[in-house]
């Protein structure tokens, strides 16, 4: 009779005690993705997800480059490739960049599976439990965790209409500082924040920049969603004007696909080195068939023409919901105007709990996620919609069901919305 | 002009301080890579590496699969997936297990980037800075960076030729509980071991599992290699004889394709669960492309005949390496005899230095791996040789090449050599 065996019913007995690392303590299931099962039902409109649209998925482009790629380089992108990633893709990541202002050489890129592995490596090789990272509040579910993951201090600062509080940003690094514990980056989406859908100001750019510089802090710039701008321009990256003081976030996850697992980080070549290193550990290399794919895709397609779809695409369901929102809401009830993106956040009179409502939204067929999963503390006056995936007719059903819930949860009538607001 | 400007001569001077976490000090470039660009000069024969031959990678099935769940699968296969995995590809996974006895379930498996990012996010789960990880020495290298970049202990137990020696395996644990250090875990390749090619024979497995067992060890089973056996039947996998004893790591990166990039982790419930919180802050999710590719390759082509060709293959370079070894090598040069896998493990008399001599090899026309590479120290006296890269005919070259480098390095004759044995 050998130990272990499952038939064994001393098992457990035998069984080794699990001793984990202390930060698989800080590793929980995260609160917005355990109600996107609830959210898959046939009967609910998700507007939670924050994933692309079926219809912005190249699917037959990709059909067609994957098998040029293997035709062609059959072998090579089988094997082991490169920690840093295909050097052909490097270049062509550069010029991705180039359209918001960024003057990258391809030794500055690592490439990642998705911008997730870049936001983790980058969070491995600088916090070391304990230390302080500072973020937008609201700010980016995932990262969150991964921070949380590494045992990182997560300090929030407020936002306004224009993105992060620049005085706020400026007071929380002084604090941090002052208690001998400086803020070890600043981790920032500025450009169509998620969940927001905000733009960080172009002079606050400049201030925020200036802020960090002054207080030695190292930027972490996520930016997804920058190339899905529905006005004329692209904004301007803040590694663009501050490349040694930014690491840059970038992915294809939005723009192509995000089942490839195609991201990147651009940093000051210092910091690249460690992350190369610490990407090989983490996983040898990424994909070389995803990155050759993605690379002759960038090579043989139009990307241009492929953006300009996905943006009118996003475009039209953003005005859709947009519209709804403004037709169906109660007062009391306001929201973000995106200009690019996936995301409008709203804010619910003070009586008002979107966790709470959760449940009763799905029975009414509309799935949200709470303004909670988006802060260490607090947001329970918030819900992030995302109008990405669904159809412009099911943003505008999801918006009309979630306006009908919010009057029920508000009561008779709008009543005691209009006290609230008057509060 | 705003900070940062790279044009800026003050630029280093504005550059925040990179205070990168403890752990980043510890990742090193590893002395084996940096190798393999020398070898991979035209007029050198490569020993070194341990990629799978080119021959060995079904780039044409492999395309028709793509095209298969491009043309069914598009839009799912390209969005965001499940953290744990593609749930069939878990189900064939499980099958795959089973040919080395090990029972599995679909939900007790996590599908990750090759097994590399599988024993990261083992690694981080268990180990906190300064645990102990107890490895067979030598072990795989790459193993002890990712060990390195946790911050962790690395303990190696000798092995001989039937693998790692159980009593010393018991003292080290006893030694390290003693400490009040117990082992987090011990990290073993018991098939085909790299880099020894060495198998742990049959008995020892009880005997290891006891061991560990008795001292409440989670054991880590690193089996990449299994299936691809010279004999007629697969090794009994560890995890077969002790499911809640063993996290096992299995890839298709040896047997299918490493460019896929697809791997897995089987593990008791309870640690599955942890690792698919891991996984999520690490990645999201690995790729749905080439998880679906992989299950509609071994649900619709002969994966038993794939793996009979890549078998047959590597069994015959196998036998040009050894067959040559005997045929040239000096007097007081060793080597193990695997019986499947990829490497061939070299011990040279006692005068030589493996690492010193390999700059001379370079310039002879042949690369190996030296067998400091493998250790957290030690291992001057041997190197490794794979065969699984080269073709028959470069494999024999490649070894008269070595023999005649030895030769040299030894002085004139085998006069020294054979003092060195005599000693």
């Amino acid at each position: 009779m050998i130990a272990f065996q499952p038939t064994s019913p001393l098992e457990t007995v035998l069984s080794p005690p699990l001793r984990f690392a202390d930060r698989t303590y800080r590793m929980v299931p995260s609160e917005t993705r355990a109600l996107f099962s609830m959210a898959a039902r046939e009967d609910v409109v998700s507007l939670a997800g924050g994933m692309p649209s079926p219809e912005a998925l190249p699917a037959e482009a990709l059909r067609a480059v994957l098998q040029e790629v293997l035709a062609t380089e059959g072998p090579s992108v089988l094997q082991y490739g490169s920690a840093q990633g295909d050097p052909v893709l490097r270049e062509q990541i550069c010029e991705v960049m180039a359209a918001e202002g960024v003057t990258a050489s391809p030794d500055e890129v690592l490439v990642t599976v998705g911008s997730q592995q870049a936001l983790d490596l980058v969070t491995r090789v600088f916090v070391n439990p304990g230390d302080s990272v500072v973020t937008e509040g609201p700010t980016y579910v995932t990262a969150l965790s991964t921070f949380a993951a590494h045992q990182a201090r997560i300090v929030e600062v407020a936002m306004d209409r224009d993105g992060v509080i620049p005085q706020a940003l400026a007071d929380t690094f002084a604090l941090l500082a002052g208690e001998g514990r400086p803020a070890k980056f600043y981790y920032t989406v500025p450009t169509f924040q998620n969940p927001t859908g905000r733009v960080l100001g172009a002079d606050r750019r400049k201030e925020v920049l200036d802020i960090c510089r002054r207080a030695g802090v190292l930027v972490v710039e996520d930016n997804p969603y920058g190339l899905l701008h529905f006005g004329e321009q692209p904004h301007r990256a803040l590694c663009a004007d501050a490349p040694e003081g930014v690491v840059y976030l970038g992915s294809f996850s939005k723009t192509l696909a995000p089942g490839l697992r195609v991201g990147w980080v651009r940093a000051p070549r210092t910091v690249t080195g460690k992350l190369v290193l610490a990407a090989e550990s983490a996983m040898l290399s990424a994909s070389g068939l995803t990155q050759r794919a993605v690379s002759r895709f960038l090579s043989t397609t139009s990307w241009q023409g492929h953006l300009g779809v996905a943006r009118s695409l996003y475009r039209d369901r953003r005005d859709a919901m947009l519209a709804e929102l403004a037709a169906t809401m109660p007062d009391g009830v306001s929201w973000t105007v995106p200009d690019g993106g996936f995301f409008v956040w709203l804010t619910l009179p003070g009586e008002l709990d979107t966790r709470a409502m959760m449940a009763r939204a799905i029975g009414g067929g509309v799935a949200y996620v709470p303004g909670t999963g988006f802060h260490t503390r607090g947001g329970e006056r918030n819900l992030r919609l995302s109008y990405s995936y669904p159809s412009v007719s099911q943003v505008r059903e999801g918006v009309r069901r979630l306006s009908d819930v919010i009057r029920a949860e508000a009561g008779d009538g709008a009543v005691r919305l209009r006290e609230a607001v008057a509060r």
